[in-house]
């Protein structure tokens, strides 16, 4: 193979496609919530997950302050809505996800908010924060987790379409670039240029 | 959404499919390599990626000795030689990818060797190491970051064919199940029992 050398602020877009789940707190009685593909496991038992956040994000903010948090797996069919989450900032939202037309359902274990719509659900309280150059990696054991009857010792992906991030794409303005395991490409818009 | 709950043990499988690459290590003469997916970014800058491994591995006795590795991004046609990778122990060979018929060629800024048939290689120098439950998550930054010309800003995916791997499979004996992003599923059989 003849390689050319990735200039290292690209690096990370070579892990690319990564699924997105949606990150969701609740904090002082808000709302907050943010798209995510810097997340996955960490340990088996107890079963804990590591999720990189930039810390001047609100969401970030308000888990550190919550001291729990939920992942949620939305499929293809809610790319919109995903990528809306990060056009939008929970500074302006009581409810962010509200703002993009996801409902929540209050998790069991701790009061932080479980998306309705989404295939699988993570109730996680954090164990560790540790800085990470840009990034604040938050460690969270899973007290609880659900999911639709398309997983039962694994996805039926015939059922379940995840929603893959692969990058952005600049073509007639921004757009968040999702990849289908079933070959369409889905574009979402960004709202503000950048 | 109608949820079932979803047994602490099969948490992980939640985050299918991912991407697999191959860590590599040169550690005391000998060359260790293995399958991962637990393997994502973790700052923009300085460039810091983090890789959780089961300790008892060889491949991470290896990196903890050598404080450096590789990771390499294998496309969808080297699957039987990823999932064979997972099939066999460092302990047994002494040139783990030459077992597999996989080429090194040594890193120009440490002596880690990358994958002579990968898409993309990053070399790393192990900044951090936390011991999380079951698993020991690396902290890595990456020194530099090469790849094919089917990256530019972006992997051009009509081109590259990435290898998310989707689970195991039981089925005449066990298989390691890779989903194509081209709608084909490719499966390894475990050469073990298991």
């Amino acid at each position: 193979m003849i390689w050319n050398r990735v200039d290292p602020a690209k690096v990370r877009r070579l892990f690319y496609p990564q699924v997105s789940v949606v990150v969701a707190v609740k904090s002082d009685g808000r709302i907050g919530a943010m798209p995510a593909i810097w997340c996955m496991p960490l340990s088996f038992n107890p079963p804990l997950i590591g999720i990189a956040l930039a810390p001047e994000h609100e969401t970030c903010k308000m888990i550190k302050k919550a001291r729990g948090f939920t992942v949620n797996w939305l499929d293809y069919s809610h790319a919109r809505e995903v990528g809306e989450l990060g056009e939008i900032s929970g500074r302006d939202f009581a409810d962010k996800l509200a703002a993009v037309n996801l409902r929540t359902v209050k998790s069991k274990v701790n009061p932080q908010p479980l998306i309705r719509e989404a295939s699988a659900v993570l109730e996680c309280q954090v164990r560790e924060e540790h800085r990470t150059g840009t990034h604040e990696l938050v460690i969270g054991e899973v007290l609880e987790a659900h999911a639709s009857a398309h997983f039962r010792d694994y996805w039926d992906f015939s059922k379940y379409e995840p929603l893959p991030y692969a990058g952005t794409e600049q073509k007639r303005g921004k757009s968040w670039r999702f990849m289908s395991t079933r070959r369409a490409t889905m574009r979402v818009a960004f709202k503000h240029s950048g």
